[in-house]
């Protein structure tokens, strides 16, 4: 069920990612799921979704899921991130980035990102973060 | 010296990098060199460049690069791009962005570059391309 | 259940996974999973599992998964392995590494590896490979 | 020139780089160069230098370059990997592994490496390490 903006039902935008995740957006949020519409504007010369805005997804989907889990952690930070493109994600298509953080520690966080177009999985990442106690 | 817009001379706009890389630009180009000022509007919560938006300057300039040797060919595409920040990216640092294409076959291609901040390697990535003949 | 020689029930010795693969094994394979006992000549000079010994396993269950998915298919090459080490692997635990193939075509192959030992998950890979066909 | 054992003049063994590089060498170093013949134990099932084989030594030079420039640091482990396999080492090719170690913090170091069969560019890979201080 699409609301009048073509967002399914549950996805609330993002509001607090910083000025370029707001500048590429709006992306969205359902449980620590992050979404997005692939408009005109996130097109590469191919007409898919270039690849540097698939790469800020998932960047952002890392640093909220890493920072999620770090409770009690001020700041985290991209140390290394590894893209893979499966497939082309179409105009139009539905985005949904899932994380999974593998291993946090005092200093390091691992994870692994999916990301699917429509049902279709066009993406697959691994991240490195480092992390930094607040206390 | 800068012109009026603060770019170093000799940088041209980028005109053909398709829809993506008009929203985040303007960008530049001099000599196969990719170059960028960090706006407000490429920060991330932490105030610095946004990995996705450094991302999206490497994986400009690799297509770029990728294209230009594979002379004859017509597509070139994104296989995996492994992205390391060394560094934050301070707002208002002029960008510059290098690459080497290492190897490059009928099928793929194989690539490092080196994002520079004033000065400062701030990122490192390396990239698999594919490559499909136009004939 | 262990047999004599400390591999749990079910596993197999690789016999032909090239002259490498004997040289730093026995390796073991059941249903697809790759299986090894960490050794003492496996160790790094910290005491524990080699990140190289650790990666040789990774490419391996790979070459072998993308391989049996290939069906057909007469050669497949590792083209960029991306090797996460997220925990120590200890000496004389034993090892099981798992491979996801998520996309094959008939020309490139993606995967995800996770290898555990005695349980927890130490190292998270992924890999693209080229695919030549046969025929 | 080479000695009665096939290797180039100014190159000696590594005698304390652990039990499994010690196995799968001798493995030599030369002004922080690590060398290395390609034997017929080394090969794949192509009867070309295996992947894992070529992972030790990208991580062997990576650790002993970052743990040459962390003076004073007690512990350097590998974070992340990432190898690219540009073209086939062929059996009884002289190698040699050059890294570039870019960017040490207290914390992490991040670092190029290239190794080269008879002259020719065959891997070429990037590393993530923790450095942790021995004081």
């Amino acid at each position: 069920m699409l609301d009048a903006t073509n967002v399914p039902s549950g996805f609330a935008p993002l509001t607090d990612a910083g000025a370029f995740v707001e500048h590429v957006g709006p992306l969205y949020e359902r449980d620590g799921v992050i979404g997005a519409r692939v408009e005109a504007r996130h097109l590469n010369v191919a007409g898919t979704a270039m690849g540097g805005f698939l790469a800020t997804l998932v960047d952002v989907a890392f640093g909220r899921a890493i920072r999620a889990e770090a409770e009690g952690e001020s700041a985290v930070a991209t140390v290394s991130l590894t893209t893979d493109y499966l497939r082309p994600g179409p105009e139009g298509a539905w985005l949904e980035v899932h994380v999974e953080v593998e291993r946090l520690t005092g200093r390091l966080a691992f994870g692994d990102c999916s990301v699917h177009a429509d049902g279709d999985e066009i993406v697959r990442a691994r991240a490195v973060f480092a992390v930094r106690s607040s206390s």
